[in-house]
Formats: structure tokens, C-alpha cells, sequence
């Protein structure tokens, strides 16, 4: 089946649909929001294995992966349908009146939170499910009350089309009007940049590479009416592993790191691409190395991919070491001191591979990490003894989640999560993408003053 | 006295010592914090009557105007100082680990807020005080815990130095890094410009002019890395007066908005600068001009202002009729049809001036509303039974606080107070300038996980 790209006037279709739909939509209760996102859950399970097949055939992931991402997603729509369901999630704030109060008599304020309009939003190509059409970004925006027109990732538009028509059904089978969601195809830059440029589009969520989210910000900033966006644009996610902790058990730790390096092939946003430790501790590193030999490279989501992977890996080895045995591509470990780092060292290289940055002490440590770019994450493998507060504070500011002796890896959908960071890992640091805060993305609060 | 536009040297350094003090600072606990933010307050006191002399010469506001600015100055400063000392501003949300979950254990997640870092903070011509050196901006972002610079405006230059003296005095009272507070001037565009543009501030708050605040707005969201704005920018306040409520007490209506037009010369952003009401209710409006021809014009913060109002109200004499029988430049009413309003009409003219425009029903009223620009404000004046939910849902749209049988002059600061609105009266719908809510602009959230 041939996906075509979306026309202009599709594209202001399904916005037009979406805009008369946001008055009626936006007026239906939590709980009838709620009881549609769980008519969209059901919706997706019911496509049964069709779904989990198509979705393994487009993006080459294994099927436990695939099934494992249906649950996430069908957990994620269950999170956000229990969070809209308990009233506190408007954070609604009420300053009773004072009308004695002299010189001036005090109004009643009461504040509240409403949704900001139709939202488009743009799927990953490495998550088909659980970060594409009923993923987190569309969830959310439905769940705040935004009409969502989604534009496929032509790495899986089939898998799109099903789970599309799931939510469609839900829409209808709610009573909705047709517009609070539609999909739409494009694999050229044109459709994206129409949409986010539609005036009547008021926010975008955006999942993918830097060059796409930057040019989706730099589209949407630019409108004569700018709108918020939230591009989550991954990072290479420091590691730093502290002496004391590597004595522990190094062998566990190499391979922990290793696994977490291979994940799904490399291709998670939250991939630990930069590991940071001392010179002393190198010897570290030809366990890792060894760790790293032992796993296979798998088969990337796409063929872009793939080539990406292998120029990135190939540049790399201008600028680092590598301490990995085999022919590249391959999982791959590089290695640089910290004096010498250039910048290209540092960039994101979608894939298993991950570069080691050598330091004199804890202060090159310190001042290394001060000079890194924002992060999604950052990791401090450490004992409780070793890991100053200083540490701490300062690789806090460049991230959105801190873990300890963790791997990044593995995004937890929670009301505590961050997925989120200074840019350039997002292009709005106050925002997560993921767990139930990122509703918020999508809402705005208004006061209301001596309510009748 | 000469206040010299600082040189890019001088705002180098006031940068440099802000991002010196930042970590400093930013360690430091709420309750130190807090201690620090009444010390300001009681330094802004001891400057005694010389800060009120010294704000009257440069606003020509009266001095029981500037009294009581001062008063909700130091009372803005105590509301930041209570509301950090609770720990509950940080919105703490703490998800528990649950080690035995299957397939995979859930970690322990912890999210935060923390400061974004070194802020450049705007002041407005009108509030020589309130949003002024120590106003809500600079306030909400030391209360965050990110030093500020301050640009001066040039309107009220002593003014400025004598607060940002007690400010840097509360500094160094409190054993702070001098680089916590930093005041530069600058009458020209280039001082802001190279301040907004500085790779070392990290966000930006500005009370002012639609032109003011977008230009910066587009050179922030043009940077390398790009950075929050929070631009107030005012706007024209739309008051909606509905049949039955004007029946009720015309006379008192007239007198009260005439009142609130004129309020500070009309110097306000949220003075009310259009009138939508039916045709048939059109005689009110002779009672509202005859209220407005019995006030005084008033003396205008400076001789800027009061040129681009008397050019704004001869230009509007060209778009709608006159209803008020003095000659321009006085306090204003004009009246259109909605049918034949156009945008010039729409436009912010600063001062004690209001448009009315008339529309033929409800509908056209609905249509008319949908058609306007983001507001900070609206307001309806109307009985419970003729005020449809249609309305208040159609006005709250387009404002950021919605007032019922009010006037939107005199902004309470207040924890549910929204002072900001979409586009174009704010650069970013999601956030108040004005009230405790105010400090999230200047902090992110962060999650740690599986904290040692």
C-alpha cells in the first residue's frame, strides 16, 4: 500500500476539523476524557496481532519488544485516564474574598488550567507504539483536552494507519466529533512544516532527531503567532563512573553498561553514549571493550539508520581511539582525554556505541561536565562516600533525570519522571515528555475573578 | 546625575559575576533565601521618603500612587519570602521503588524543581516600583534561586539605582556573592539586545511594549541556544456589557469603568480598551462618554508616552467615531461596528482611551470575540442568568483572566492571580507574571532517580 504524503488542503483539513472540534471536545468532563482514552486502549488491543506484526515487520524489532511497547502504550493511556479522572490534576488554586480588606476589598481568584488548542505532533521512528500515534505526545494532549493531528513516521507508516484508525473508532464510538484526531502522511520536510506553520495549530510535540526538532522550532517560533514546542531531540547521556564503584565489581558494571549501550540496537534517546572517568581507572574500559565484543549489532530500525550509524562510527575513529576489536560498524567503545575532546566527539551517534572521556581528577570531571551541552540524562555510578554533593549539583543542571548506579535505558512511566533536559536534548527544559506531568505541556492556567 | 548605557564590557562582567554566584546561590536554603528576600524589603523601606520623592520627579505619578506601590513592592517581596519557606513549592513528587514488580523492578523517582540560572529582567516604564529593580520579575527569579540582572528603564533611572542599592546592600548583608543582583542602564536598544543574546543568561522577564518584548523574543528564540522569554506586553482588555446588567445601573457603570479608563492616566496593561456591546444598548455609551468628559487628562509618565498617545487617538479618529466632546489628546471613547472594525482599531493606544464596538446579537458577539487577540484580561458585565457558558468558554480563550462585573485594572497579587495571556499579550500563555506562580517561569523539574 503506497502512504501519499498529505496535501495542503488536507492538511488544512484535518486542522479545520480539529478546530471545530476543540469548543466541543474541550467542554466534555475529565472522566468522559477519561473514559475516552480507555475506549482508545481497548481499541488498539482489539487490532490484536496484525498490530504487533506490522509493527515488527516496519521497524525490525523483535516481537516481545513490540508486545512489551503495546503494554507500555496501553499503560501510559490507562496512567493518563486515572490522572485526569481525580480533579487535583487542574492544580486549581482559590484566594477566598476579602471584602472587608482595607484600603482596597480583595476579589475571590480562583485559578484553573485549560487546554491551548489543536496540537500537532510528530512520532519517533524508534519507538512505533509507544512514542508514535497513541504515544505519549498525542495521549497527553488528548488527555488536556487538545484535538491532535498526528503526522505518521514514514518508518512505520502501516503500523500509524492501524493504530489511527483505533483512535478514530474510539472518537466515534464516544460520540466525539470526527476531528479531535486524524493522521496524516509525509515523508518530505514540506508536511511537517506546513502544519507546524498552520495558525491554527497551537502547540507541537515532537519526538526525534535534533535537525528535525530545531527546524520544527525555528518554523514555529518564526509565525506571526509563535507556539510553544516540545522536541525531545536525545542526547548522548554522561555516565560517570567513580572509582570506588568500578573496584565494587567491575565485571558486573562492564556488562550492565554494555547491555544498556546494545539496548534495542543503540536506538533509545536515552542510550549512554559518553561514559566520564578517571585516567587512573582506564583499565576499566578493556572490560567494557570486551563486554561490547561479545554482543551482536542487530538490525537497525531503518537503512538511514544504519548508514548513520556507520559514518558516525567511522568519524568517530578520526577523532578517538577505539578500543572495541572489530571491524566497524559494530558496538563500539572510544576513547579520548578530556583536554583533547572536540566537539564532534560529543555528538549523538544513534547507535550501539559509546565514547569514554578520560580525566586527570575530580576537578577536570567537574569542569568537563560544566562545559557539556544539556542532557535527557546523566548517570553517577558511585559509592555513597565518593559522590560529593558538588558532583550532584553540577551535573544536575545540564540534565532532566539523575540516576545512581543506574542505567539510563529504560524510561519509567511515572508522575515522578523527567524525560526532558536543557536544550539542545529538548527545545523547552520546563517540560516532560514522558509520565503524567507532561499533560502540561498542552494546558495553560487562567484566573477567574468574582465568578458569578 | 548621568546613568551611562552600559558598555558590553560592563554587561560581560555583570553576566560573568551572575554566573560566578549562581552556583553560590543556588545552594543555598529556602530559608535563607527567604531571609534574604525580606532584607531587600527592608532596605527598599530605609531609603525612607528619598524613594518616594525620587519615583514621583521621575514618573509624575502622585505620591500616594507611589506610597502605595511601595507597599505592594515590599508586600509582593514578603508573599515570595512565605511562599518559599513552605517546602511544598518545589511540588515534590516522590513515586516509591518497587523492587519486586515484574518483568522489571520500578526505581524510586523523585522529581524537583530547580533553578534555571543567571535571569535578565526588563522593567516597565509604569511601575517605577512594583515591576520595576525590585519588582515581581526580579523577586520571582531570586526567590527561584537565579541571580538577576537588571536593566533599568530610562524612564525612572534614580529610581532604579536607589532599589538596586538596597538590593546589592541585602546582598552583601546576607554574606551572598555580589553577583546575586546586578543593575546596567541602557536607553538604547543595544544594551538589551547584547544582554538577551549573552550565552550565560538563561532566561529573560520583561514588562513593557508589544514591540519591546517581541524584538527580544525573536533574538532569544534565535540564539545558539535558545532560552525562555516571559514578555508582558500588554494589551487592549475587552470588556463585554450585556443588556440586563447595563439596565440595571447604568449610571454607576459608566462611572466605574470611566473610572478604570482613566485609572493612572490609562497607563496600565490592563487598562480596559474595548467595549463590545449590542447595538441596542448603544445610549449607554452616551452616559459613559459624558463620565469621561468630566476627568482630567493627567500628566503621562513621560513626554514619549504622551506624544504616542495623542497620535494614537488622532489615529483612531480616523477608523471610528468620537463620542467624547473634547478636543484630542483627552480620556477617549470611539465607537464602530464590529462589522467594519478593523485592526487599527484593535490596537493598544496607552492611555485613559476605549473603543466600543458594536455588534447586532449574541452571535456576532461570539464571532467578534473569537476573531481577537490573546488578552491579559476580559470582562463581563452581565446578570447570572444572560451570562451563557458560551461566553465565559468563548472569552476565556483568548485571556488570561476572566473578571465578572469587575474592572480589570488593579491586579491582586495573589497565589491564583493570572497576570498573562496568549499571544500577543504574552510571549508565553503558560505563565503569570504577576503572584507566587511567577517563579516557575524561572525554574525547571528534574527527576532523580534511585538517590544514594
Amino acid at each position: 500500500m503506497n502512504y501519499k504524503d498529505a496535501s495542503m488542503a488536507e492538511i488544512d483539513s484535518a486542522v479545520a476539523a480539529a478546530k471545530a472540534a476543540f469548543p466541543i471536545y474541550r467542554r466534555i468532563s475529565d472522566v468522559d476524557r477519561a473514559a475516552f482514552l480507555v475506549a482508545i486502549s481497548r481499541e488498539i488491543l482489539a487490532i490484536g496481532d496484525k498490530l504487533i506484526q506490522s509493527a515488527c515487520t516496519e521497524s525490525n524489532l523483535p516481537e516481545a519488544r513490540i508486545t512489551g511497547e503495546r503494554g507500555r502504550t496501553t499503560g501510559q493511556i490507562q496512567a493518563f485516564a486515572d490522572f485526569i479522572s481525580n480533579p487535583t490534576w487542574k492544580k486549581e488554586i482559590h484566594d477566598p474574598a476579602q471584602p472587608d480588606r482595607a484600603p482596597l476589598p480583595k476579589p475571590d481568584l480562583f485559578q484553573t488550567q485549560i487546554p491551548l488548542g489543536p496540537v500537532a505532533v510528530f512520532g519517533a521512528s524508534n519507538f512505533p507504539l509507544a512514542f508514535s500515534v497513541a504515544g505519549g505526545d498525542t495521549i497527553s494532549a488528548l488527555a488536556a483536552g487538545c484535538p491532535v493531528v498526528f503526522k505518521a513516521h514514514p518508518a512505520h507508516p502501516k503500523t500509524g494507519e492501524l493504530v489511527g484508525s483505533a483512535i478514530s473508532k474510539a472518537v466515534a464510538s464516544c460520540g466525539l466529533p470526527a476531528g479531535v484526531f486524524a493522521l496524516i502522511h509525509g515523508s518530505s520536510n514540506e508536511v511537517g512544516s506546513y502544519l507546524v506553520q498552520h495558525p491554527d495549530i497551537q502547540a507541537v510535540g515532537f519526538t526525534g532527531s535534533y535537525r528535525g526538532g530545531k527546524a520544527l522550532y525555528d518554523l514555529a517560533v518564526r509565525r506571526p503567532h509563535p507556539i510553544p514546542v516540545y522536541a525531545e531531540m536525545g542526547s548522548v547521556n554522561p555516565v560517570i563512573l567513580l572509582s570506588n564503584k568500578i573496584a565494587e565489581n567491575p565485571a558486573a558494571l562492564a556488562a550492565g553498561l554494555a547491555g544498556s549501550v546494545c539496548l534495542g540496537v543503540g536506538q533509545f534517546c536515552t542510550n549512554p553514549g559518553l561514559l566520564i572517568l578517571q585516567k587512573k581507572d582506564a583499565t576499566f574500559l578493556d572490560l567494557l571493550a570486551a563486554e561490547l565484543d561479545k554482543l551482536p549489532l542487530g538490525t537497525f530500525l531503518t537503512p538511514g539508520i544504519a548508514s548513520a550509524y556507520a559514518s558516525g562510527v567511522a568519524n568517530l575513529s578520526n577523532h578517538a581511539k577505539k578500543l572495541t576489536s572489530r571491524d566497524l560498524p559494530s558496538p563500539a567503545l572510544f576513547v579520548a582525554d578530556a583536554a583533547s575532546a572536540n566537539h564532534q566527539i560529543l555528538e549523538e551517534v544513534f547507535g550501539p556505541c559509546t565514547v569514554a572521556i578520560l580525566v586527570d581528577d575530580e576537578a577536570e570531571m567537574l569542569t568537563f561536565i560544566e562545559s557539556m551541552d544539556g542532557q535527557l540524562t546523566g548517570t553517577i555510578h558511585g559509592t555513597k562516600n565518593e559522590i560529593s554533593d558538588e558532583l550532584i549539583d553540577t551535573l544536575l543542571q545540564k540534565v532532566g533525570r539523575l540516576l545512581f548506579n543506574g542505567f539510563p535505558t529504560g524510561v519509567e512511566v511515572s508522575g515522578a519522571m523527567v524525560h526532558g533536559g536543557p536544550f539542545p536534548a529538548t527545545t523547552d527544559s520546563r517540560s516532560t515528555s514522558v509520565g503524567t506531568q507532561a499533560i502540561y505541556r498542552f494546558t495553560r492556567m487562567v484566573c477567574l475573578q468574582n465568578r458569578l
